[in-house]
């Protein structure tokens, strides 16, 4: 019930402030899957990307003392820009701690959203270091990209409308990574779904939360091999238990079938989503039979993605 | 008069059968262009592009004795697949006139669509012999893919739902190749807007409906050097009367200009074009002036592309 109320009032939260972003469906892609799709476009959310929902409820919620000293992230994707959005947005200041070796296109854009840049080793030592700087002699309040109550409130946002505007859904499939979207994912289909069910896809080169359910305690990625780049990160110890509560299962996918279902969406539903969006739908694709003739949610998780580097 | 109830009329016929397609905004776009636009997506349209709506008004619109015979038409584009996808839907045959040399994947649409395909030389004369051939042996109806006026109805919906959604547009800017599309929009404009002004947008290139706006006469192409490749065909009598009555101006475009607004399409709308739907917005961007602070609306016709030629 605490989480039924929190996903509600967050809903109330941010809903001034990001886009109730339109569901896609093609007859074609249907035929292929054997199902009735529903993509929830999170690609057409402010700044691109499902980030903004935790982010906005997140920033939304500091003190007038926390928001005088401004929140820092670290992040070289598409948090990184949703915090820098979302600070911009209620007049505070926002630092994103970011490797040295970040691509100079993720680094305009966190500028062109008002971001301050602290640039870092790229190690997670060296990012702890300086995030745990700023927090220091700035004050500034630490928002954690997934591992964050707040954030998967913001993150359920987009199951809740999804819900709302399709209230028949069997199953919702999503991306994991961090585990942010998924346990929010997870937590709407259960609280406002009738009898829906959540799946995760995640790409098998970096399946910590897949052996994570297995195995009953958090593991880790030993390679970040995969396509799906807002993927590579690891699951949290606040998104692993809700996960092993509401997700039905997770289904990991080959790097070929994430390209093929990364195709299907360019060509079929055209629309321009990153690489880690097509994982939902490699994961509908490769359990056919499971989901056979069923209603099924698919998260598009964000759109922003370097065109020079589509995988076509 | 005449014009709007076959507008009207049409609308009613082909509802049943196509997307009223979503309307997007960006207002990262609208920054850049210095205006408020607002892009209807015939990208999400049934086959992929708005060509759906002319084909649909004119099949629809035969006898039982010319369905009994069904319909030719000389295309390797986009109206190839749909008049193959508007006569499968009313259960009638389709003959596709193509030129040998058409790329495979433009051929297996077709035949995905259920279109029968004749194959030709590529000149102009072969194409008129194999589709005369096709009406003589078969009683086949001939479908013209742009200078056809029920086409041009059927087409002219498209603008007619953007302007029922969005009644306050002071321009609508719509790509011009054989005119068949830019003819339906201007109608719209012109007899359901509010003092809206229909424009045109041509590659440099292939600017045969450019120069014959100031020539008072139909001009031809002598080169098909354009990356537009739907808009690379000829402007016909029945439209350039309609375009010279109802457009306000044609605005040519240099292939680099339309590069450049693709590219903010993929990355600002994160939606999938072809080339010819970023000359409407490169139009745009071309005359900021004049635009300034106003309400556009944009035609993207299409997002039929070939993701192996993208030219990012």
């Amino acid at each position: 019930m605490q989480h039924k109320e929190a996903i509600l009032s967050s809903y109330k939260r941010i809903t001034p402030y990001i886009h109730n972003t339109p569901v896609l469906t093609s007859e074609g892609l249907n035929a292929i899957a054997g199902a009735n799709l529903y993509f929830k476009c999170e690609n057409f959310q402010k700044m691109g990307a499902f980030k903004m929902r935790g982010a906005l409820n997140a920033v939304l919620q500091l003190s007038d003392v926390q928001k005088s000293r401004g929140v820092v992230t670290h992040s070289s994707g598409n948090f990184a820009q949703a915090v820098s959005l979302a600070a911009k947005q209620i007049g505070i200041s926002a630092h994103i701690v970011m490797p040295e070796n970040a691509p100079q296109v993720k680094k305009d854009a966190v500028l062109a959203y008002g971001g301050k840049i602290t640039l870092c080793a790229s190690t997670i030592e060296a990012r702890e270091v300086a995030t745990e700087n700023i927090i220091k002699e700035i004050g500034a309040t630490f928002i954690h990209p997934s591992n964050d109550l707040d954030v998967i409130y913001g993150n359920a946002t987009a199951c809740y409308e999804l819900i709302e505007e399709h209230d028949y859904l069997d199953f919702i499939v999503a991306p994991v990574g961090g585990g942010g979207l998924l346990a929010g994912t997870a937590l709407s289909a259960s609280l406002f779904g009738r009898n829906c069910k959540a799946f995760g896809g995640e790409p098998i080169e970096v399946n910590d939360a897949y052996r994570s359910l297995k195995s009953g305690k958090i593991e880790s990625n030993n390679t970040t091999n995969t396509i799906a780049d807002g993927l590579r990160t690891q699951l949290g110890d606040i998104n692993f238990p809700i996960i092993r509560e509401f997700v039905e299962e997770i289904v990991c996918v080959e790097e070929v079938e994430i390209l093929e279902a990364m195709k299907l969406i360019y060509q079929r539903l055209k629309i321009v989503v990153e690489p880690s969006s097509a994982v939902a739908l490699a994961a509908v694709l490769k359990n056919k039979k499971h989901f056979s003739n069923k209603s099924i949610g698919i998260i598009i998780s964000g759109g922003n993605v370097d065109l020079k580097s589509l995988p076509f």
